[in-house]
């Protein structure tokens, strides 16, 4: 052969057990992680399991999301899939589109949708601050936008935007709400019909505790109606919505058996365990067992003198918490977090973004959403800054 | 709460165990699907892990591709990502593409490219034909096409495409070739680099053995370069291979730790050991191994009086047969396929496109190609022909 064997796939895989309290992926259930290695099954008539399957997620979706709308359905990649799919389903070229920008996220639905060559508008207010309806309706009336673009839970800026008065205020202007709600639905109280939302997405690798690769999106009749109704073609063929509706059963029809894409089968098994062990516990109690984590370790920060980014507790993001690192560790903050990782096999992640350099990131999603990980994180974060604060002493010493 | 638990999520998921002989998703080594179910770990330098693992993943795609590239790299999701990434980064708004279409492939990158404002030009032969080098030299004068796409192994109409001499015809008009090897890498000879292949795409779900919904992919230098000096952007933010190269560490560059997108890390896993078996096989011997299921198949399926819709053996896919279904089964075909899963759970599947309701499809691919499995389909198939033959007497007779 010309190339030959490389000697590194000789070697055994080596992957530590780590407990995953960054913003995500998180450690899955393991029922989840069971289910994801199920023998593999095809979408043919022949395999009438993979109808149920995606008759599970639907259902799944429509209960996680609290919609009836029959427009849920799963997208064959990450949650940046998610982005592709509004902005080639739902913006047509020249289409102002408003994004709400308190962090990375609305950074990167900008990208998305410039280079899907809609005209974007940004609403920008710094990490650690949200949107009020005020300021909302005055870019509403000023940019006149086709789609808005808001993320739920700012997983940068470790926020949480209240939504409640949005969808409304959308619609008065007529235009679409979308919501990304990758690091919230789960965690937090979230009604898509109740409060209007229009595209609402979020990813299998946050509070549902499945692995990374599926990202779930539901859509209102408004926003389908946009989609049927659009003159440009959709530019991507995999994340057109009006074929995956039809692979998905959407609108009452029946799933034709129709062969789209090959789907992450095994991914698709993962996410339906965690959707059910999201029913079997309900949403409520899931909302509370976040938010009780949420407050036992903010009252841990507090003694450990560390201050939060979010000043105002009502607009914390109860799910993923950041951390203001003191000016004493602005030198040696990674310290930290690989004593952490070390010691103790815990990830405290960094700020991404603005808050690189200035903030730890800390996120208690789905499994990891229990007291005895609050406490561990606690313990490992406690002995990082002494450990970080020592070897700072004796270097100054030298 | 305004939408209740679904109750289909309270009944427990039973996915039985199949013996997966149709195009793909194939059964999973056990190996692959232990690593496939290893724990989830992030992509920051907290987790040294993850660039190791991508290594390993680059080093297996250069061995099973039989190229120097360093720009080879996974995107996550199946193969029609692949489509897409190749129309994105390497097609401009009306440049013209040549696209060999014998089967669904070519229809497919067709819609594709269309998508991304290429303006297409077909090479047509129906499904179970393949094209000559002088046909395509005439094809290359006549539109001077920037790319031309052909599929290796076109597993719909279940051929073999040659392709020594393909590289240098493109290359001497200008074109690049782009190679389609879903349906063939790791169970035929391919070499990337002999065969002066600019971008060849493969899946995980084939011959490899592992679950869907990863793409591996390689650029030739030549291919590189028209990335990197192309005057429109990018359409697409998730499938832009100068990003991806950057979260690839490709060209050279050590990994940056940099955040594109969330990575299905559990795929990559199992990707990982999938190519990790085949470095240990060999490729000439899993080539030669999937040969010899081949001629075992073959030679049962002229003892069971069947035909194959390829009639020149030099040209036929090793790895999935396409079987013409005899004039007196065209009405209860399916009868065979129902028949060969409700008594084996075996999978013989249908034609996709032109050959539906005329063709069957078997594969043998990765870890189903064996001796075993292959006597147990032609065993299934056999059985399923007399029953399909029994009812249809016996219907006649009513």
């Amino acid at each position: 052969m010309e190339i030959e064997k490389p000697s590194r796939l000789a070697t055994p895989l080596v992957i530590p057990l780590k407990t995953m309290t960054g913003p995500g992926p998180t450690n899955l259930a393991d029922r989840v992680r069971q289910a994801g290695s199920l023998p593999s099954i095809g979408i043919s008539y022949l395999h009438p399991e993979y109808a149920e399957l995606t008759k599970d997620i639907v259902e799944g979706i429509q209960y996680l999301f609290q919609t009836k709308s029959q427009l849920s359905l799963c997208i064959s990649a990450t949650g940046h899939g998610a982005f592709e799919a509004i902005c080639c389903n739902l913006l047509e070229p020249g289409d102002n589109v408003l994004v709400c920008t308190n962090g990375l996220w609305g950074e990167r639905f900008s990208i998305i949708a410039d280079r899907h060559d809609a005209v974007v508008q940004k609403l920008v207010k710094p990490q650690g601050q949200v949107f009020t309806p005020d300021e909302l309706e005055q870019a509403l009336k000023e940019h006149r936008p086709k789609l808005m673009y808001v993320a739920y839970g700012e997983s940068t800026g470790g926020t949480l935007q209240p939504l409640e008065e949005f969808g409304k205020l959308c619609h008065k202007y007529g235009c679409l709400l979308a919501v990304d709600a990758v690091a919230s639905a789960g965690g937090v109280p979230l009604y898509m019909d109740r409060w209007e939302i229009d595209i609402l997405i979020t990813g299998s690798q946050k509070v549902l505790s499945a692995p990374p690769g599926l990202t779930l999106i539901s859509l209102s009749s408004r926003a389908w109606n946009v989609v049927l109704n659009r003159k440009s073609k959709i530019r991507s063929y995999l994340f057109d919505l009006t074929e995956l509706a039809e692979i998905w059963g959407c609108n009452g029809i029946p799933l034709a058996g129709k062969y789209h894409h090959t789907s992450s089968v095994t991914l698709m098994y993962a996410l339906r365990e965690a959707l059910a062990l999201i029913c079997e516990e309900g949403l409520e109690n899931c909302w509370a067992r976040h938010n009780l984590c949420r407050e036992q370790f903010h009252k841990g920060l507090a003694e450990l003198g560390l201050s939060l980014l979010v000043k105002d507790p009502s607009i914390r993001l109860p799910i993923l918490t950041t951390i203001e690192i003191p000016t004493e560790y602005l030198n040696n903050w990674k310290d930290v977090c690989i004593y952490a990782m070390d010691t103790y096999k815990v990830e405290i992640a960094s700020g991404l973004g603005q808050g690189n350099g200035k903030l730890w990131r800390v996120g208690f999603m789905g499994q990891n959403a229990r007291p005895e990980t609050v406490q561990l994180v606690l313990k490992a974060l406690r002995e990082g800054l002494e450990h970080a604060r020592k070897n700072a002493s004796q270097h100054a010493q030298l």
